[in-house]
């Protein structure tokens, strides 16, 4: 990237050449290092840049003023309680509604199993920091969540892939995963998967394989943590079945209103066996003692008063016409020896490039063109991904996702024209997880 | 205990007796069991006992209306904003604005060094994960935070405790406790400290003192945690200068609207060194990806359209009612051998028994008297503090609060009967770090 131009700012990470402090960090943080892609995320939020990277939902559809009346109301009816500390597992009523919500997708629970927390990020932080020691494997799909693999390695897991296709998950390669680490004599602590409308490559685990991943990993002693965010976010029929609807002893749900609500609550939720569940509570409290009793309470009032299953279907048809402009510009302007999947649902869509091209070194240009995308190694944690790359049609309008799918196209005709006349590789940086931005999760 | 009624139900973790996880948790998730006092606490926060136990600050002080009108207009003007992932590091404006509150303590610092978190618990679970490898040495007061010790025993940290007095802190003790340390080979990371009117013991660091443990730990390469949610809770003139404004370099401040305004928006802050601030961000966006940007905002409109200063000095005004109550009610009625300290602001008394009563087993007899205080076992990570109790004054009315003590005082004559007639030492449980629940914080 040297012979680019400067687009951003350093970070600030990047800009302290002398750490006074270096030698004294436990060895988890010897990991936390800013993305080198981090700078250029801060130029591509300006307005003139059509941003495909953001996993941001277009929260302007919400109506605004329904939800103010609603907070006031929140304070002046329970304002001792929403503005006094919580539990640590979260507010009993909003646990009750949690699980009617978590009905939709064929899942029968108690409150009494539900924990909530800050976002389902934070849920995936505390079942890994209450299962992982330093070393032990965690399974995830290739690619996988960006944010996952941020906390996976903040906890010095060992990330092992299991590929996926257009059917996601392959069940014949978890078999073969887990039969190779075992025979390594390594401990897989659980397999953490996102199988409805995957983030980062927008495929869906078919029934059929469902039944075949809980079996693998029920036989392998391999707990699933199924992760999702989506599920509710479905373009066709119902929703889809979760894994956590076939197996209660094996699956760790996690579960969020950042998609189907709004993120700015921060409220995610962990569904787990009984003993599980009670060492969540206990690694919550540690981790923050309780979450905000204000926007629980909020988010509460919200399913108790409003039409949100009216909301979600019109999040639906939003990011349906989203996905449609995306896919039918891809269609209608990417070179040849692009593909892409066609997600059902949620909110990405995952192009691999033409042979020869490196998504990482291609997004200063495509920056430079005023467009943005998340290179593919960011969401693989052993250098893979680097002819990949995430598309988001989430947050931008369909006008904007077409002309940034246009700017897109024209960057790569550009980056072929190069590879032909020069040669592949040259441009090619290291591998490496990218530590991601919130507004990239 | 036996002879106690059951007063409480089991907690779930003492319920299910088979653990079938039990050979997959991470090392770090041994230590996380649910305090044998926990099911006491349930029938503790009961109305008809008083309870000394909680350290939840007195919302109901708030001007209600006002904050429920500010959150409406908040979501009408802001709301796309305030619904939105925010930044990792914070809402920048609130981060200016916590420098301004920080200026009352003498701290001179800029928005970039601050990382907002959820409640300063998370600052400190945040500046665990950076610094603490298992086996590292934590120095902290004797006796420390409960929270802390939670966070400190989650992270395998070694707590090794320094001894108080009514100056707080002891700088000798300090210097031969690093001297004895360094002799045995052991790693000191940093020095976690309640300098301003201590939680649990109520006492406050003195001047002259602050200087001495600030060169102490600078010469030891020992960092310094300040953790200071009630600096600006005094009952007496000025707030004290913070370590913080003595010392940039080595001192890592932890603040908190939890007591100067509310804990329900779970919005806290560390001020660090910029190179410890940046792991911090990375460490937060894997934790939780961002706080909630509704709350922050709201604590920031707070900030920005209410008189909060005027608002702190009622709460001021308030607490010190209470703690006169307090003082004055355990001055008239506790038998001759109890000592306690008197705090000059904060929430917290810490009561020490007659020789040969043990404050946990008294525990369930007080409950049964109705009324509740914290064992102080639970303040030492070594099983000290069997004959000492945190009582607090924040949470009950005056009237209460009398009531209470009195109601001790009469349970702790009652031990002496019995120490007097039985002798000593036949009640008293083992030692152990009781997990505490989040109102006990």
């Amino acid at each position: 990237m040297t012979q680019e131009p400067d687009h951003g700012r350093r970070t600030a990470a990047q800009g302290s050449r002398i750490d006074a402090y270096i030698d004294r960090y436990a060895a988890r943080a010897t990991g936390m290092v800013a993305s080198e892609i981090r700078a250029l995320f801060a130029v591509a939020s300006r307005p003139e840049v059509v941003s495909l990277a953001g996993g941001m939902p277009y929260v302007t559809a919400l109506p605004l003023d329904t939800v103010g009346e609603l907070v006031a109301d929140l304070v002046a009816q329970r304002g001792t309680v929403a503005l006094q500390y919580g539990s640590g597992q979260g507010d009993p009523h909003l646990r009750e509604q949690i699980c009617e919500v978590m009905r939709l997708e064929g899942i029968d629970a108690g409150p009494d199993d539900v924990v909530v927390t800050v976002g389902s990020q934070q849920a995936l932080d505390l079942i890994t920091r209450i299962f992982i020691d330093p070393g032990d494997v965690v399974l995830a799909e290739g690619p996988s969540y960006v944010g996952a693999l941020g906390t996976f390695a903040a906890y010095q897991a060992s990330v092992v892939h299991v590929p996926m296709d257009d059917q996601g998950l392959i069940p014949e390669s978890l078999t073969e995963t887990l039969t190779a680490l075992a025979a390594a004599g390594r401990r897989v602590k659980f397999l953490y998967t996102v199988p409805t409308f995957q983030n980062p490559a927008g495929v869906t685990l078919t029934l059929e394989r469902r039944r075949q991943v809980l079996e693998i990993c029920r036989r392998a002693g391999v707990l699933v943590v199924e992760d999702n965010p989506y599920g509710l976010l479905g373009f066709d029929g119902e929703p889809m079945r979760a894994l956590r609807a076939e197996d209660a002893d094996n699956v760790v749900y996690l579960g969020s209103f950042s998609k189907t609500l709004a993120p700015g609550f921060r409220v995610g939720w962990a569904l787990a066996p009984h003993p599980i569940k009670d060492k969540l509570v206990l690694a919550m409290e540690s981790a923050v003692l309780s979450h905000s009793s204000f926007t629980q309470l909020a988010v509460g009032r919200y399913l108790e008063t409003q039409p949100w299953r009216e909301q979600i279907k019109s999040f639906c048809e939003l990011y349906r016409e989203r996905r449609d402009a995306q896919l039918n510009a891809l269609t209608a302007l990417m070179p040849p020896g692009c593909h892409w999947t066609r997600p059902a649902g949620g909110f990405f869509v995952w192009m691999t490039l033409p042979e020869g091209l490196d998504s990482k070194a291609l997004l200063p240009r495509a920056v430079a063109e005023r467009v943005a995308f998340v290179p593919g190694t960011g969401f693989y944690a052993d250098g893979s991904g680097a002819t990949a790359m995430r598309l988001s049609y989430c947050y931008p309008e369909p006008d904007r996702i077409r002309e940034g799918v246009r700017r897109l196209a024209g960057v790569i005709q550009q980056e072929l024209v190069m590879r032909d006349t020069f040669g592949t590789g040259s441009m090619r940086p290291g591998p490496g997880v990218d530590t991601p931005g919130p507004d990239l999760a």
